[in-house]
């Protein structure tokens, strides 16, 4: 029989990743496709033994119902770092604890957005954000990302324009570009914004992942009241377990926690002790330290791969941290048709366009790197090159 | 500074039992306020070791990503044991698992609601799906809940008034009432959705635990391609993994996972392996066997209590399943006036105005039973009594 669905499932944008799933399932593909962090990676011993701790110590109430907002001694250690690492002041109480941080992204959406709100995206910006968005129905507007961050004349009049609810933005490492603000785009972005009505959403998903340099300062820094920071272990200890978590002023959390409740009462509650219970017994600094030396050497190794088997008029990013290179080919060329190439060699990646919600992005593409073996990069950049110059030639 | 929060959070209830909490936290307060089960009752050394073993055997894929839908053979025991129990036919692919039954309410919401649309519920209805469906800003109507059921002349006349987008209910040993719907409540519901556009969702979270008679046939049976079931694993194995499930008809159900993937991704892997591995390992039916034991004993108590403690006017549910008792005071006495009495003598209940979208049910109030050893539930009644008899002498 035919269903009738709520008008928001037209406009929310399918997963590209999960179209082509069928075809990068396939052993022979090599996939550069996904956002996945490399399983070989994960403290697997070390959960495993905090697994078993709780459960031995704490497993009646790890298996209880419990509060909206999440495990205090986690919540606890979230603000003691964010004081270490970022020299923010951060009470638990202005944490609450969320299954992911995508999920951060659906109850900002709950609590801020009316449908027809405008809101203010990077261009090009994180799909899982467009999609979270999508489903309160606002009217995107964008600003176009360069090496150093957005382009601030731009945000100003477009915000001029069009006042928004926020301006959702991945300061460090983002998701697709790899690019990280600097200091003083953090500024201007806070200059602009002082002056408004229009809140900062700042997804931190990748900030401790950073290859090169020093962390810079979180726009909370120079914008306290405004900014809502989005976190997760999922990129630093284990995404399987859904840890993420929102920080924000406590007017907003309160709502934030209405939010969460009615959506799903609390997060896990073993997962929020066993995450616990390993970063207390075990050195995250140094686990960090193994990460980003790892994938730091596979993303040099994809440059360096893409400098030997890519046409010379093909620009890169190269990212201070994160998972992903974002590739520009010249104009005129399509990733789309490149990508059926692509697969009838076997490799896959994600189209830029996935990443604009005013269909552009068409010459651009992401690679992900940090889910590729050595052997894998070089083979699968060997491939990219053969289905570019088929492309190009 | 002030902060504009969506309109939705305007009309989205709060959590009672929250607003009450510092009080009820105190440890001479005896609460039948919550909602819990008995934590007694958790099969935490299995668990346990179904833990140790997923670590063991399956810590690189328990700890990555993975698929919106969910853990495929968690699926496949779900759709098993439907056609054991109930004789449903339904395949893992119509099944997604979520983050505990309350998330199926929100995912419902996102993929049927448009704001402004009708939708009806029981009265006294279940307090987190009115909250969850708050938030898609629907237009609630009622239908009244006797001793068997909906009342189905109301149902058909609000029906043809308000033509609602799906009907929820708990059919079985609903929250707050205790009720359970006789199988001729449930074919004359058929029949009357069956000549509209409306669905029925049928929240099933206490259809395990009945202590008298036999399990009724889901709407399903009689509603093929109309009834989604939400179900979970709270109330049988443990409320702390957040393991729950929807099963629609394929074709809701593709709506539902792209509302998912928006939302959180999808669900806890290692808990879904957790369960997956529990189940494979142990004997439901005897853990849920013992479960209905130790409940239908608080019950029976509980009702015993009622019976020397109350004044004979005031009347009570005998459910044949669930955690939960509805008693109703003499018309003119309200139970938001005796909360306040019966905190003063240390003891809590959920006044029945919690579960009225319409400012109704002031004589009534839930008492919990599952989670209240036999000394609470003697003393506690007892207190209980002594506020009634302030209430109404």
């Amino acid at each position: 029989m035919p269903y009738h669905f709520a008008s928001r499932m037209q406009t929310t944008p399918r997963s590209f990743i999960r179209d082509i799933l069928k075809t990068t399932e396939r052993p022979e593909v090599i996939s550069f496709a996904g956002g996945l962090p490399s399983p070989s990676l994960f403290a697997v011993e070390e959960l495993r033994a905090a697994a078993e701790y709780v459960m031995k110590h704490a497993g009646e109430s790890a298996l209880q119902y419990s509060t909206t907002e999440g495990y205090l001694p986690l919540r606890t250690f979230i603000a003691d770092r964010y004081k270490e690492r970022l020299s923010l002041s951060v009470d638990p109480d202005e944490i609450l604890i969320t299954n992911g941080s995508q999920q951060c992204l659906d109850l900002i959406g709950k609590v801020l957005l009316d449908a027809g709100d405008p809101v203010l995206i990077e261009r090009p910006g994180y799909l899982g954000a467009i999609q979270a968005f999508s489903l309160y129905e606002p009217e995107f507007h964008t600003v176009a990302l360069g090496n150093d961050g957005p382009d601030t004349e731009e945000l100003a009049s477009v915000l001029g324009k069009h006042p928004s609810r926020f301006f959702y933005g991945v300061p460090n490492a983002q998701n697709p570009s790899g690019v990280t603000y600097s200091d003083a785009k953090r500024r201007a972005i806070a200059d602009i914004l002082a002056g408004t009505e229009t809140l900062f959403v700042e997804d931190d998903a990748y900030g401790e992942l950073r290859f090169d340099g020093k962390s810079l300062p979180s726009l909370r820094t120079y914008l306290p009241e405004k900014t809502i920071i989005t976190g997760s272990f999922s990129k630093i200890v284990t995404p399987g377990l859904r840890m993420g978590w929102i920080s924000a002023p406590r007017e907003i959390i309160e709502q934030v926690n209405v939010a969460k409740q009615a959506s799903d009462l609390h997060s896990n509650v073993l997962a929020q002790r066993i995450i616990t219970r390993y970063l207390e017994e075990n050195d995250l600094d140094a686990h960090i330290e193994r990460i980003v030396g790892e994938y730091r050497a596979r993303r040099d190794l994809m440059l360096s791969c893409i400098g030997e088997s890519f046409p010379a008029d093909i620009s890169v990013t190269k990212p201070e941290g994160g998972m992903f290179l974002w590739v520009t080919l010249p104009d005129g060329c399509s990733t789309t048709t490149l990508l059926e190439l692509a697969l009838c060699e076997n490799v896959a990646f994600v189209p830029g366009r996935a990443f604009y919600v005013d269909g552009g992005g068409d010459t651009a593409m992401r690679l992900n790197f940090s889910n590729a073996s050595e052997a894998m990069i070089v083979e699968g950049i060997d491939r990219l090159g053969k289905a570019i110059r088929r492309l190009v030639g």
